[in-house]
């Protein structure tokens, strides 16, 4: 390698674990492998509004623009819940995304074969499901004006906002889904409400068109309704789901719960170029904050992501992957995937069983 | 009786049982406990489309409207996808829902101790669920204007949809669930998007403003994504939930299949005065139209929901709900809910069983 990869990292307040655990698994994956990083941490969240006032700091936005890829810790926490909005964590991680351009949010939904049985869902409907979330991320409601608070003609007040995708919007999240299907097992469901919402009848129109690009892709359309409950009774019949932001956020974590390793499950928010943003599914989960009971496997694997979404490093991202199978094969579990047999660790000393498994 | 209980029953084109189950079973009820039902059956969706060319017919939303109650069965079907928004069999039950102002949609998801092992949930999990989703139903994304097709500043195409709650439309549903959840288990919890969405920053300052009304009503505010997590991690922890139109959409639909009871569960939607809507959770199934298969406990079920929330014949609702508990006894079950050891029986002749134990 001639130059040194930049790789930032997002710093949340709530430190689970110290020092951070995906910092040190790529470090030492990095010095295996002989790549070079150059880290930087940066403040987002809860941990910059408490520092600068602001949830994403100017600063915090241009070095990650400059970087290779983005690691980025959960965020949020009760001591912000009541911020106006613009003084939310949450929003922060939206200015990021946004600033990123990272328009589509790979989130799979993976049953670890060792922990079947943490899924609430019968063995035989949770067993072998892998299916891949494709969320748009940078449109929709989350961002579409008008949007705010106001007073309709009656002289009521109102609380509104706005769902919109222009035609780009849609054509570039479905070429992308369509790619990742081809790339997996060649079935691709796009989930709307197309029987109810222009916004959904637009979107279904502009992906069907992709057809005929994608033959050897299997194309089918769902209502968002009815993909909720197929999630629950037959999570297998899915491959690859395209879909928009907000139906996105609601049917990715229902279906990282279904497999039982919502604790385990990483994402990667990719946009054309520039910087992909990888994060662990799972929230800041403020209620074990500083117990040492939080799962690190997720932070983790979106290291691995990172590697090979982000920097192409797929042997590197690889490793990693082994190392979290072979801490698994050896019986280490946090609280939230325990089951008896198993040895129950806190999140430090899971993360050094993954060292030394790398 | 004085006066006949006027009921009317919108008829859709997939009749999946001849003569209607649903009506058999109010007869017989009616007859019994002595009410008297004037009748009258209207054209609605896919049906009122072939034959009127519109999906709510003038004359079935000012019959309806003149009723005591009014009962449907599902609409839409192939048929009819391609149609053109205003001429889709859903335009016409969503015209009928605000044309009878009906804001609040009951929607029980409970599992039926006889289907517990239906359920694609562990039997631990499933076992007892008994939650209630209170789905506001006349506002929000699904009539929130401007919507429609448009171009942006930069020429393009778009599809968009505005998500809009006034105060009076939080309220009166916030108002109808803290009801509800007093007579369940004291327990509410409001579902929202409040970290991101205006909409529900609003929606849940409205809701909060209640809570000092109702002392004895525990009352938690949960996000959808998260909300569509806890329903599979864990259902027994939800009593009453209340939500917007959209989410509540999609909740109510994951509720009922984590129950494995969807074949199973009636709904009733309610406004201040005038007549309620009874209908069933689940959709036409085009698939098994015209095959005798489909499961008409669902239907019987908001019957009797009818009787009791339309009418305030609870004697008689409790009738028809003892039949159905007395024909899930007898091990009667259409394909949907059979299990090895009970009688696979079709629509017809689960009717006939259920008739008999009324
Ligand atoms: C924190 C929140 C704004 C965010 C979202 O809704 O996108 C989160 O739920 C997610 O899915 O990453
Ligand atoms: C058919 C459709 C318009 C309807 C809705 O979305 O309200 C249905 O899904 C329902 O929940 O009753």
């Amino acid at each position: 390698k001639e130059e040194e990869n930049k790789v930032f990292l997002c710093q949340t307040l709530l430190h689970h674990y110290s020092p951070s655990i995906d910092k040190d698994v790529l470090l030492l994956t990095a010095s295996i492998e002989g790549i070079k990083y150059e880290f930087q941490e940066k403040l987002l969240g809860g941990a910059a509004l408490d520092a600068t006032g602001v949830p994403l700091p100017e600063d915090t936005l241009s070095v990650a623009k400059q970087s290779d890829a983005v690691l980025l810790g959960a965020i949020g926490g009760y001591k912000w819940d009541k911020n106006e909005k613009h003084l939310k964590p949450e929003t922060g991680l939206l200015q990021l995304r946004a600033g990123l351009k990272v328009f589509a949010n790979l989130r799979p939904a993976t049953v670890f074969p060792q922990l079947v049985d943490a899924s609430t869902l019968k063995r035989e409907v949770a067993e072998g499901v892998d299916l891949m979330v494709v969320r748009e991320l940078t449109g929709g409601i989350y961002f579409g004006k008008p949007r705010g608070f106001g007073t309709n003609e009656n002289g009521e007040e109102t609380g509104y906002n706005t769902e919109i995708y222009a035609a780009h919007e849609i054509d570039r999240i479905a070429r992308f889904a369509f790619e990742v299907a081809r790339k997996r097992r060649g079935k691709l469901c796009s989930v709307d409400k197309a029987n109810m919402l222009e916004a959904s009848m637009f979107w279904r129109k502009r992906v069907l068109a992709f057809a005929q690009e994608y033959p050897d892709v299997e194309l089918s359309h769902m209502y968002v309704d009815n993909a909720a409950m197929q999630l629950i009774r037959n999570p297998k019949q899915f491959d690859t789901i395209v879909t928009n932001n907000i139906f996105g956020d609601i049917l990715s974590d229902e279906a990282s719960m279904i497999t039982g390793s919502i604790g385990m499950l990483p994402s990667a928010s990719l946009g054309d170029s520039g910087p992909g943003l990888f994060e662990p599914i799972h929230g800041s989960a403020p209620d074990i904050a500083g117990q040492d009971k939080a799962n690190p496997f997720a932070t983790v694997l979106s290291a691995a992501m990172l590697l090979r979404y982000g920097l192409g490093e797929d042997k590197a991202a690889e490793r990693i992957e082994k190392a979290v199978m072979d801490t698994l094969n050896r019986g280490f579990r946090t609280a939230d995937i325990y089951s008896s047999g198993t040895k129950l660790v806190g999140c430090k000393q899971l993360g050094e069983e993954i060292l030394k498994s790398v």
